[in-house]
């Protein structure tokens, strides 16, 4: 939709540091040759910098795809400190952070990667959670060092929810709700779940599949979703906190409580639970969705996150494992709301959502460019 | 997502010229003076001319709300070549022209408005889908011209299927198909129809509505739907012709020929027809929908436009009335795919999509102009 006739660049290359070597840190790196290639006309974009929480690997001037397939043999050992000063000594442009860990200890480096003016990229949910003091200065510091901060990945993994939410309210709309089903693990229990078969063995199906955490009850206490919620209320304007945010878990907590032996051994209670939630949902003709939810009146944020039934003409309940979805009502959405649904996990379209990220933030910089050569011309 | 400190623009002012007056010029106008403010901060965002076919209204400076709620008095007589002039001959920088006409006649002058550097949002969709040739060269002056071309608003209005298929196969995806409802008012007709009341009052009611156009087989001849296929089968990377798209009207042929008055003599034959249609569907399970669809397969894209009967289990029959939906079969959107739905016609949600591309190209700008002031610094 744009057309621009855009030479090589004299902005300088665009440098990345990946943070992260797990499903969705590999996934990326198996895509970065082609979007280099795609970049090539425009734009150098090199990978200086592959870390996880112990080793990086490094070369200035670009990674070659043989050195970072062997990261393991090719790696020093260095933290993420070690890892900032070099980089920060090498003096590079365009500086652009790729966080896809979930790491607690990276959120406490975002402050001096901005102070740096190093641009970021995040699939880790922690840094848009953190407490709303801690965010607001931190978007202030991005701010103030014309720092790009990109999220599309964290939420809805490729899924268009962030941006059309963000487009919306640029655009003169007002967001009235968001409501949804945020979890991809728990949209397969709820979606493959028939009120018959052990929910249990559901669930250790769904583990196998790697649709789960290795512990399943990180998916079922509610957690993540509590984050995705906080994270679009964020985005809609609203700096509330993770605190504000009850979260109802899929089961109820005394069943998620002691060693993941315990969680298994509890079998035959979470069946029958189950198996009535199943019930009385059905008799009502409706559908069990584990639903986030959050309604903006005036310049409160009502948030509901929970277990709950609806009819199986809703939006919500029509989904296909695995999916998420997210409805939006707005001024401009109001009758009929805007829907958005599909796959809202994964390493191929979580790498995907970081891409259109960094697309975003390189198109930036070679109209930039382009910019100012037809002004100097 | 993106935080800049920028600051007032040295790179010139945004000078708009509105080709159009009618619902969607008008919602525009009346969403403008907001998002003018919105822009304050940045860039000073002027509307220089507004014009319908015969009179325009002009004013270098920027024209007031009261000067453009007032266009019948205040308007002077002259075509587009007279306006074109007029504004070439004030050397503004940075003119962006919206055309939210229907116009054939516009749609030749786009080659001489991008000669002259000058930006354009659409949501005429005639541009779009010219002869493949002419697309070409419009596409080439575009380019060569640094020009950009929004044309968010000619599918789905603000829904986000344009950007989410342009920002995948940037981000290295392939799409195999796009498929869906794309058109309102043909949406309201099936989703309302029970099979027992009679078709064409339901056709009435939506024209009185003002769903359909004035002439409702307009929307009936399924035209509209071919136009919009077109544009995103050519987003895809397929530059095929309106040609190539074959096309089942939503009635038989010899039902829309003739005067409006014939149409409506035909009651009898259109309401039996379509309850046939519909008893056909029922008896397999299905409901009737008007789909489009194009596959590719390797270099060839396989279309289809007609009026068909699917699985009530189908996110493509699961519609309120006036809802487009959209579903994106892709590489990485395999096994479920992307599914984008909502209305996707209307005054207000079409001035949204222009507003969602005007934001995107006064947001170049500000950013060009941040990266300018570091760079100087």
């Amino acid at each position: 939709m744009v057309n621009k006739a855009v030479g090589k660049l004299n902005i300088a290359d665009v440098n990345i540091v990946l943070l992260g070597k797990g499903n969705v840190g590999n996934a990326w790196l198996s895509l970065f040759e082609e979007q280099k290639a795609r970049y090539a006309d425009t734009i150098t974009v090199n990978l200086v910098a592959v870390a996880n929480s112990t080793k990086y690997l490094l070369n200035l001037a670009g990674l070659s795809v043989s050195e970072f397939n062997d990261f393991s043999d090719n790696a020093i050992t260095g933290n993420l400190s070690a890892l900032t000063e070099v980089v920060t000594n090498a003096k590079l442009d365009n500086i652009v952070v790729i966080d896809v860990t979930a790491s607690q200890q990276i959120t406490h480096s975002y402050p001096e990667f901005a102070s740096l003016g190093w641009h970021i990229i995040s699939a880790n949910k922690i840094p848009g959670t953190v407490s709303s003091e801690r965010y607001k200065r931190l978007i202030s510091l991005l701010k103030s060092n014309a720092c790009y901060w990109g999220i599309n990945a964290t939420v809805g993994a490729a899924l268009p929810i962030q941006a059309s939410l963000v487009e919306l309210i640029q655009a003169g709309d007002r967001i009235l709700s968001i409501s949804g089903v945020f979890s991809g693990s728990l949209s397969y229990l709820l979606v493959k779940y028939d009120g018959k078969t052990s929910f249990t063995d559901l669930i250790k199906q769904a583990r196998e599949a790697g649709f789960t955490e290795p512990d399943p009850r990180d998916d079922l206490s509610g957690a993540d979703v509590q984050k995705k919620l906080l994270i679009l209320a964020r985005l809609a304007g609203y700096i509330i906190n993770l605190g504000d945010i009850e979260v109802q878990p899929l089961l109820p907590e005394k069943l998620l409580k002691g060693s993941l032996a315990d969680f298994w051994d509890s079998k035959d209670q979470i069946d029958s639970y189950m198996a009535e939630q199943f019930s009385a949902a059905e008799q009502e003709n409706k559908k069990l969705v584990y639903q986030a939810k959050v309604s903006f009146v005036d310049k409160v944020a009502l948030t509901s996150v929970g277990l709950t039934s609806l009819s199986s003409s809703n939006a919500v309940t029509q989904l296909s494992p695995t999916d998420n979805v997210f409805t939006l009502k707005t001024d401009f959405y109001n009758e009929n709301p805007l829907i958005i649904r599909g796959p809202g996990a994964g390493a191929t379209v979580t790498a995907t959502a970081v891409n259109i990220d960094l697309n975003k933030f390189v198109t930036q910089l070679a109209i930039a460019n382009e910019i100012n050569n037809h002004k100097n011309n």
